[in-house]
């Protein structure tokens, strides 16, 4: 196995602190390697350490499944051993699908997230332990962390691979850190937000609505629709809470005045 | 393409939903349609829907990649249009990168979960529809959902795979659904839960602890450790405090009085 100068490793790792360490021990596939930087990448994490993977460092496989996520593996820092990983870190979280024989604290990705922001935000260096594919972190591994986190998962379908274990503690990380929008952002504007996105157009005003109102319900009169009389206040409150439901925006309410205007008028009207 | 009947289709459909229904529409990769049966097995989730896979179905690349989760993936149903996957379906949410061009809302995976609880909890059938790998959903199928979903994520690497989506929003849905408890469970016992498991031990008492520093300070006294004099209490305190910030269980004071008695006692004590 190649191996980096303990110097050269500490050097690349606090350069690029900006959320925990991803450490991997022992993994076995590049591919999984790979899978866990893009999961990284994805979710603004990029200090990822490898402690003696199985088929060496660098690994093609690895840069292969990262699909982009090159920086992440290129910087990934190599270790012989845990301890060495774990070195200059403050508090340390292992993964685990099954907390039972120790007395250490357990918590969802969640939690954990939150535990870390938190220790992160007074300048603490903190970590994230992932076992090998097969068999998890064993007890020793354990032994080094504060804390274990575990994810809420069908009791009876546990077996969460080690990228999607990674994706889901970075993604957790990701919310509470509190700085990610919502999916891509391109060369004209930034990530999304919540809620209903308004850009070319605004909500409707009440003023604009009821002059649709106005309009389509003086068409339906005029059609005999609503009909008998003593039925029409509660036909028209219902066609009114309909469109309320749609929430229209200004744009809307000039699709409808045309869809009225075009159903009762124009040459079809009477043939 | 291989098609089950449309008969078929709704009963299995509708016998299995547990949670979500999740749409696959034109999946390109066998493996990456068998990553996502596992993940919606982490998760609880059941009814995978695939629309027109491009390799076909039965897919042998899914169900390797499936790992276990075989009964997902078998009873998978298969149509050729997304109008055909969402007939019986009352509210849809799509997954997109990139919720830019229409009016609709846009919610984090958490919300959209949230959103899925409460109404299948008034009866209402719901889907989640997912893109193509290489182009994600076209404006056509995002034009069929009431509302989008996007997840928080490092807008300069924000792709996502499709797995790796399928992953996050059942991974939401379940945490919402509030059925999970924490990781695997055996034929001992069911899974685990946040906080500090005390399997066979339990917090240390105050007197027990009260005990021990007794213990401790009597033999630092008699070795010489807690001068100077005017010293003293501060050095106590600050002892206390770091045995006190180990929650110690009660089994950790016996061990703790054992390693004092250990390292003030026996052969070693006056060679």
């Amino acid at each position: 196995m190649s191996r980096v100068s303990r110097a050269s490793t500490k050097k690349n790792a606090a350069a690029s602190v900006v959320g925990p360490a991803i450490v991997l021990i022992r993994p076995q596939l590049g591919e999984n390697i790979g899978f866990a930087a893009r999961a990284m990448a994805n979710f603004g994490l990029t200090d990822l350490r490898l402690v003696a993977p199985r088929d060496g460092w660098p690994n093609e496989k690895a840069s292969a499944a990262a699909a982009g996520a090159y920086a992440t593996v290129d910087a990934a820092t190599l270790y012989e051993t845990p301890e060495e990983a774990l070195a200059k870190t403050n508090y340390v979280i292992a993964t685990t699908a099954r907390p039972r024989d120790m007395v250490k604290p357990v918590m969802t990705p969640e939690t954990a997230a939150a535990e870390l922001t938190k220790r992160q935000r007074s300048g603490e260096r903190c970590a994230i332990l992932f076992g090998p594919e097969r068999s998890g972190l064993d007890n020793d591994a354990i032994g080094l962390a504060d804390a274990l986190v575990t994810a809420p998962v069908n009791p009876a379908f546990a077996s969460l691979s080690l990228p999607q274990t990674v994706l889901l503690v970075a993604y957790e990380w990701q919310k509470q850190s509190g700085r990610a929008g919502l999916g891509r952002s391109t060369q004209f504007d930034g990530p999304a937000q919540e809620g209903t996105p308004m850009q070319n157009t605004r909500p409707a005003e009440r003023e604009e609505i009821f002059g649709l109102f106005d309009h389509l319900e003086r068409e339906l009169d005029a059609h005999g629709f609503l009909q008998p009389v003593e039925k029409r206040p509660t036909m028209v409150r219902n066609i009114r809470n309909m469109f309320h439901r749609m929430q229209l925006t200004e744009q809307d309410v000039r699709t409808w005045r045309g869809i009225v205007s075009s159903l009762t008028g124009g040459k079809r009207r009477k043939p």
